[in-house]
């Protein structure tokens, strides 16, 4: 047997770091597999399962045999049904063939930067944001600019940044709104700056959309409104409940649809396609009736949690807006804001996510709490913080 | 608006090449539009729907509301009943530890390539072969050493290939058994010495096995009973007719597991959930009887098309021995294989796949053929073909 079966060789797979909260889910588990409860504020997915209506179509869709695979694009009646959507929703007209049906919102991230990006190209996206952005740029042999975000900006990508970062070798720049983990979204005139300063140095804008419709007290908005030029990523994950169902899409720009064609082709083939038959129920009227109670669910919960979280004395100086996430400046309670996960999680039994995941950014003072859980366990969570805060100041 | 706004950039997205069979897919939906019959030959996908106690398990997966996202390698009870399965089926034990539950085989194939490669790797396999192998190597920044290969090896690598392409950026074999689109396999010796010869060069050997199963009138086998360093590639969509599910797996050598593990988190999250409740019944015993008679049917088609493409003047100079595919040489009856598919498709309303999707290697004198449609489609393709060639020669 040679040498090289005693390690790994690659160094791109090295890369990709491991999600600290992994650990302490691991740990979690562990607690409860030993009888003790554990409060999950880490979850980043909806506890409501999928609309009952969906449920019913999937089944329909089972019982007409649609196991064959769809055109490689997507369904074309669902790549329509998405279009009628935005027209009804945000009052934008999408040229159906611009809308690609993906895997999940993953699959429409991995397309659209296989469609702009070559080996060594950057782009420009923020810290603290979502961790698996970065690896997936850099799974590609890309590489990132990562801007370090704080309350000025609402923790979002500004014009300004893209005036002073911007290189040769940077080739887009990439956006969420609402954001993971901060929950704050892009104004409609500061996504406007955006999109003229990417367009002004000849690169792309990505916007991130996945948490669009969860969005509490304040107009929702899309980039589509303003752009024909954008990359905007969607998903049937989040407001629509669908996670496990790995259902997404993109409207790129009409001259990359070709390569997005041909590449998605190669990486995946289609997307589910029961998933993308149960789907067409996603936008009927009474699934979105079920949908926008569940958004004043969520918006019930981010109203207990963000001043409960403010009155232990964690700082959040931006009102989280939408998505289902608080991220909260504990350095008023630790320096070490992954040890006190470890140990509130050992001591109260309450998991939340630490900084760390989201980027370098003063990653070691920031948490991010998701309200993916009933005010009931949300409360509870909170006496157990309160409590652990109380025994170790 | 910038100038760039008039074409896309990239040429990453360029090196994908379109499927020429896709130019001859559309014509054909055209001729189907305006009234005309077309006989697929052209299709890699089964007639067959997926077995019922599949879409049973699937619908009541559904009914249970099992909508959430699964752990990144896959449900637990799915990953011990592929390992049992390949206990009962072959009678090797692998540890559900190593077996990664994954979005189709596209998924699987990315991640081992994804864990296995470095910008500028380069990985051999063989020409012809599955263009979708060679296209996701190079978007992940690698690089393919194409081996042409032909009846003398039955169109597979040997290891005498690897002794002679093999260079110092190289780091791993790709093979297929049975292969696409040549249908042929590769025997336990030759298999053995494979592995044997990338063993000793310090490399990886990737085993694509997703037609297992679908073999007529000689033993299958699997590389797995041969090697605990390989990769292996397998899907739910051949042999267990669930194309539209996205579902496969991959075994993977045990010290890449973590590392695919991070890598599957953020390039997929997970497979699709449904799915994988429901491939738990694919291994059920009533399952599996449908499934062998659908073996059988497949033998009958393959019986009936093989002497029947001979006796058209097609030269099949090795027997296929598994898959749905007979890779012809038509040369003695075109220089153009592309030409003639495109003739045929006019003139008689028959859709076949020209060699050029398969790589550059006597591209020019090579047709795929499918037997994925009934003996009589079979039969009346074979017709259609006769005519075309009794006009034309």
């Amino acid at each position: 047997m040679s040498a090289n079966h005693t390690k790994p060789r690659t160094s791109r797979a090295d890369s990709v770091r491991p999600f600290y909260v992994m650990d302490l889910l691991a740990r979690a588990k562990q607690l409860e597999a030993d009888g003790r409860t554990v409060l999950h504020l880490e979850v980043g997915e909806p506890d409501f399962p999928t609309p009952q209506p969906v449920i019913e179509a999937g089944i329909r869709a089972l019982r007409a045999l649609r196991t064959h695979y769809t055109p490689a694009l997507g369904l074309p009646e669902l790549r329509r049904a998405i279009a009628d959507y935005y027209r009804q929703q945000f009052d934008v007209d999408i040229e159906p063939g611009r809308i690609i049906v993906t895997p999940g919102a993953s699959g429409a991230l991995q397309l659209a930067l296989a469609v702009l990006l070559d080996t060594g190209d950057r782009v420009m996206l923020t810290d603290p944001g979502y961790p698996c952005n970065r690896n997936m740029i850099r799974l590609l042999g890309a590489d990132c600019i990562d801007v370090a975000v704080g309350p000025e900006s609402r923790y979002q990508l500004q014009a300004a940044h893209i005036e002073r970062y911007w290189d040769e070798s940077t080739v887009a720049a990439m956006i969420a709104t609402p954001s993971n983990p901060t929950g704050t979204m892009i104004s409609a005139g500061e996504l406007q700056a955006l999109l003229d300063a990417v367009d002004a140095k000849g690169g792309c804008l990505i916007v991130d959309e996945i948490y669009q419709g969860l969005v509490y007290g304040r107009q929702d908005h899309t980039a589509l409104a303003l752009s024909e030029h954008a990359f905007v990523i969607n998903s049937f994950s989040k407001f629509f409940g669908m996670t496990g169902w790995r259902l997404g899409w993109m409207v790129a720009p009409e001259r990359y649809i070709d390569a997005a064609d041909r590449v998605a082709q190669n990486l995946f083939l289609a997307a589910p396609t029961v998933s993308q038959h149960a789907a067409l129920s996603a936008f009927e009227p009474e699934t979105l009736d079920i949908l926008r109670r569940r958004v004043d669910v969520f918006r019930q919960r981010r109203d207990y949690l963000l001043p409960a979280l403010r009155a232990l004395g964690f700082v959040i100086p931006v009102e989280p807006e939408g998505a289902f996430y608080i991220y909260a400046d504990c350095s008023a309670l630790t320096p070490d804001a992954f040890g006190w996960c470890r140990d509130l999680l050992e001591a109260e039994g309450v998991a939340v996510t630490p900084g760390i995941d989201f980027g370098e950014n003063a990653a070691a003072r920031h948490l991010r709490f998701a309200y993916t859980r009933p005010v009931e366990a949300l409360e509870s969570a909170c006496a157990g913080i309160a409590k652990y805060i109380k025994k170790t100041l």
